[in-house]
């Protein structure tokens, strides 16, 4: 960080404006393991806030949640063998409990396939007792080397849902009806845009046979991997035994899933809407949507000033809009805009007294910083006329993201085209490419195939890479 | 357990009645790695409902969420010599990360004292950083070997709170406040009756200066630790350097306290309530409030039968009443009736043809099985003599299990006694012994001493043990 006090500019090293926004705005702190990260209140309350939005969908579709231990055994890791490949190299091992070396280590887990697999084999007997579905809410550890706060920690928060199906078909639809859940959170709640789409093979969950995906792109035209959803197919019933009677009394093997969205998506809410002065959150998801900023120099101004604050304060909670009144002694109203601004406040509320005198206060929105976005409204009404401004912004961050993602995605049928868009954004093209071409553009470009979107031009063209003839788009960009 | 489909009687055999229980309602269920567990989702929608009801009383005293992570170097652990004696011999210790031996191990988290007192150590510079006031939900780990669900596991969920003060005053006030609040919710939520008292010195937190807690009285008379709250003076401020300048520009060290609630409470709800025929939930935490069975024999009523059931549902629902209803096709009214009092569901509603042709229901409430507890009311209203039922219920599990309490708790002054007292209940005393005196009561009968209670009796009485003069009552029980 260049001074204490100021904030590098997003435009100048993006990555430094990430990791000091992060800070500044009091989301989050390192962990003194290396590679950990403390989620200080006001991140865990944007957290919290996502919980709640996801949660509510989960549970529509008759997901319920559960809680399984953070230690398996190692030996259930191998059991499935594109999983311990994929996994392995990433694991925390205890070796030590009580006070004694351990007969068999057991594993932290870094995702609960394995042990949801074990649990799913005894629980499940009959077609009676699907489908299965449980979500837990819980942290996993990924034993990473470079890690940066939110993208990628040794240990990080999410949900991740598990369920068993009777039908290939039911547990397609349930992977697809979870990528829709997610892909609705990140438009209606985040505002954050993304393309739906299925990862290549190379990209694919360790263990599944298709892995769903929502792509988002972030404000230096990277993508962010946002949410997945994996069909398993049977690949862990089989490696488990989760199998079942159907109803002519012959046993079958189960068709499962598995879905997650983690505190990830915080740093996309971060690197979507975040602008110079710091964090810009979604009202529907801001801790505070208003900060209410009492402004006073003589002792005499102070009571009548405080009892209007309080008095908008009640107001506005009474229409759940969910206010902060930063009444500190101490610190100058320009800081406390300054300090608000940089941690991302939808909208501010200033009341000084010649705006008591005018029954009126000035009213500042987030999406547009400065004079610009700064009115003077009545305090009649007041909540109103707050609850409006905060759907449309929710609306504008919405609108402006998408304009940027679509601005940044280029059509393009050639090489050259394709290094110069993935550059600044994503590239759309036709591929029929294998993985050996899919790794050479990677190395060539840094560039890799995010997806291949759901909504897919009519017809066929003609990949840009190997010349064959293809029959879906793909999305490359450079990722996170 | 006897017989697959018996549930062993509570008087017969307390222990085992448990266990079958808890398994049998489909609370929990074992983990694969000894002494863990799974908590399924009823037990989980259990926990939610604590939960929800903790953190609602937390927040309004200003205390907000945060979240740290689950590894901690070993050296964290043993800056406080106290609390390093009380929790070496419980560590699960990580010495593989990423497939390399770790310089430094890193335990998986008894506790978070020491991890918050690093960063405590961090953020406060001056008191207009005090108070800090923090809670995590998470789960903690302790290499028990002799587990019992819910009671006592490798793995367990709660709450921890953290708290910085600038003045001892304030510390003691906040341990003060989280137990009441710990009171508050076991009385007024589950329906536990609890003794709010301190913790003898041999009983005391590993770190603390002063643990209070809330003990409340098992079924069987034994006694149940179920929340407790520390002042932990300056001893972690200590170990970790939290200090602050105070307004006149002073280094001063903070004080802290901790207090946490955990899923063992769920034990406390079962071992307090339940009764020969399974599970007894209070309304207030209970996943279902009432489960709607509908019954029909002939196809031609099913129809008519259905409709009602979906229209109650909606009813209930409305007023925010928690309704479940069991249309599984392949099993018999009677079955469900016993499998939904089994799992504690304060009510069942009952519709069949007759009912129907009546415009009423059969209404049975959990807390007095059998005809004594069912009555036929109208259809019309329902809602409302639901909602009713339920507040009288939650009232009567309170005055049932204090009046246990109160029976089971002898005022004794002679040793012979206590060890009568202690053998199905409490014993209150006169106590002025010393630590061996209590190593050696506890030595001689398997009772501790539970608390002395906050509440005192007026003047002084004689040590029933030692003969001394003394000035306080002790609580004694067996402890779980």
């Amino acid at each position: 960080m260049s001074s204490k006090d100021k904030l590098t500019p997003r435009s100048e090293d993006f990555n430094e404006w990430y990791n000091t926004v992060v800070l500044k705005a009091d989301l989050a702190d390192y962990g003194p393991v290396r590679g950990t990260m403390i989620v200080k209140p006001y991140g865990w309350t944007l957290w919290e806030n996502i919980q709640h939005a996801l949660d509510t969908r989960f549970k529509a579709t008759g997901v319920q949640n559960a809680a399984f231990p953070m230690f398996i055994p190692m030996s259930f890791l191998q059991k499935e063998a594109s999983h311990v490949k994929g996994f392995a190299p990433e694991l925390a091992v205890v070796t030590i409990g009580g006070g004694q070396e351990l007969a068999e280590p057991v594993v932290v887990r870094p995702t609960s396939e394995t042990m949801i697999g074990h649990a799913y084999a005894n629980w499940i007997q009959s077609y009676r007792d699907l489908p299965m579905l449980l979500n837990l809410w819980n942290s996993v550890i990924r034993w990473e080397l470079r890690t940066k706060l939110f993208l990628r920690t040794l240990e990080f928060y999410w949900q991740e849902g598990h369920t068993a199906h009777a039908t290939a078909v039911e547990a397609d639809e349930r992977t697809r009806m979870m990528l829709d859940i997610y892909a609705d959170f990140a438009i209606n709640e985040a505002a954050v845009p993304v393309i739906s789409g299925v990862k290549s093979e190379m990209e694919r969950f360790a263990g599944a046979v298709e892995t769903l995906t929502i792509e988002a792109m972030m404000g230096d035209g990277k993508a962010l991997q946002s949410g997945t959803s994996h069909n398993l197919g049977q690949n862990f019933a089989k490696a488990f035994d989760i199998q079942y009677l159907d109803p002519n009394n012959e046993l079958q093997y189960c068709w499962t899933t598995s879905w997650g969205l983690s505190t990830r998506f915080i740093g996309a809410i971060i690197m979507t809407h975040g602008d110079d002065h710091g964090l810009v959150l979604p009202p529907r998801l801001a801790p505070y949507q208003t900060v209410i900023i009492p402004i006073y120099r003589k002792d005499a101004d102070k009571t009548a000033v405080l009892e209007a604050v309080r008095r908008i304060e009640q107001e506005l909670t009474a229409v759940n809009i969910r206010v902060k009144v930063d009444d500190r002694e101490n610190l100058t109203p320009g800081y406390k805009f300054n300090d608000w601004e940089l941690r991302g406040v939808p909208t501010r509320i200033e009341i000084g007294p010649r705006d008591i005198e005018k029954n009126s206060v000035a009213l500042a929105r987030r999406d547009i910083p400065g004079r610009e976005g700064k009115q003077f409204v009545s305090q009649d009404g007041l909540a109103q006329v707050v609850a409006d401004l905060l759907v449309e912004i929710q609306q504008n961050l919405l609108d402006r993201a998408t304009r940027f993602q679509d601005e940044n995605t280029h059509d393009v049928d050639n090489y050259d085209d394709f290094k110069t868009a993935v550059k600044t954004g994503f590239a759309r093209v036709w591929w029929a490419g294998n993985n050996e071409d899919e790794q050479r553009v990677k190395d060539e470009t840094k560039a890799t195939i995010r997806c291949f979107p759901l909504e897919q031009p009519a017809g066929q063209g003609t990949c840009f890479f190997t010349g064959k003839p293809a029959d879906r788009i793909a999305v490359f960009g450079r990722a996170y």
